[in-house]
């Protein structure tokens, strides 16, 4: 896998400082590594940011599933490797694997990308932008792929919420990974000590900004939660939190 | 500095998905990477976590003093060097210092570390602790030291929060970053498009836990500001931020 340019692997090690009050690798932070190192794998191979700056338009990550056995621990090393799967017109689809410090396979993630026009936000036709094609690899990975996440009927528990300045990133949007840390915030810290996250789901569906005053609403089961955040009656993101229970 | 065990340095690159809305490196993430660099070096001579469990104890962060020419920007690499400066009974100073790419220093930081018993919470005495002496080098940095940071007189400006799950460290205390997220909080996004955090000082007083019903206090005028955390009277953390307004 190291020397085929078309996957590409970075090594980590997880520091207390980084850590969940489980000691873990914190859902948030995982989901910065996977967009992060989306983004090194795109830049080395010349079809990253820059590259779709030339036609005005940018990568919007718009769905990322991930299945862990197990997360990353505290001082532990993992390795965490990607690669393209398909192209079609409107999304490009990108894997994950997790291994951890012995080489063992600890979970998978699965991503959705499309790229807009950053002046209309309208979707942009990749096999356009990309003449020369993606470095498909047509490699899946064992999960569950994408669902449709849907709100249960049962009303569910809303917690208003303000976007503030460290919720903002560098293109003046809510980050996707704060979206992540405040979908956790309607959990307890004693919930995640008898539940673990086994699957992880969440569909971006539109952007926020700063002094926004949203809604965070869950609806928590022993075995799954659906949690999304609502501007009004706009839903701009939708995730579902599959729970093992911990023994 | 390279070969010198009593100094340490680790090379970084800022992605942009870890940006502020400036595009910058954010202040909880730097004092993130100070507490790891702090501790990696501390664990590669044998004075750091796993030395002080041993002894039930455990090194605390109390202050923290930051001041920044310009801070590590969007994908650009960046180089932290920090060491020991000097340890007495009650605490151990340690001193950090900012390298842009092309070798510039860009800022320095300092720190004041106690080790703490555990159970009791209360200090122990360093020189007992590490009777063959810390890596102390006598080196500082040219910047203003600790300063006693006072309440201003008159009243500040008040918002409540609670602490939740994304909060919470592996200790299960609020971590210091998050305290340092939600003084930043205070400030709106366009503040920071018209000041820049030229200095920044904290310091810890008292640790913070989960559900914790607190008050953000700031003081902000347009050449500093002073924030603090409260809970009920008691002040957790205070801190102050000197800025320069941006041409």
């Amino acid at each position: 896998m190291n020397n085929d340019p078309a996957q590409f692997k970075i090594e980590f090690f997880l520091s207390a400082a980084q850590c969940n009050a489980e000691g873990e690798l914190p859902l948030p932070t995982l989901l910065q590594y996977l967009i992060d190192i989306a983004t090194s794998h795109a830049n080395s191979l010349n079809f990253g940011y820059s590259r779709l700056k030339e036609s005005d338009s940018a990568w919007v990550l718009n769905r990322v599933a991930v299945e862990m056995e197990s997360f990353p621990a505290i001082n532990q090393k993992f390795t965490l490797s990607t690669w393209v799967v398909s192209t079609n017109r409107l999304y490009s689809d990108r894997a994950f694997r997790f291994d951890d410090a012995e080489g063992n396979i600890i979970g998978y993630a699965i991503s959705r990308w499309a790229a807009i026009n950053v002046t209309t936000r309208r979707p942009m036709n990749l096999l356009e932008l990309f003449p020369e094609g993606l470095p498909d690899t047509g490699i899946s990975v064992p999960i569950t792929s994408f669902s449709k996440i849907r709100h249960p009927e049962e009303e569910g528990t809303s917690s208003p919420l303000i976007f503030k300045y460290a919720d903002i990133d560098c293109n003046r949007h809510v980050n996707s990974t704060r979206y992540v840390e405040h979908l956790l915030n309607c959990f307890s810290v004693h919930f995640f000590d008898t539940h673990s996250i086994s699957r992880f789901e969440i569909v971006f569906h539109d952007e926020a900004f700063f002094g926004d005053h949203v809604d965070v609403i869950s609806h928590v089961t022993d075995t799954e939660a659906t949690v999304w955040i609502a501007l009004d009656k706009k839903v701009l993101t939708i995730s579902r939190f599959t729970f093992l229970k911990k023994e």
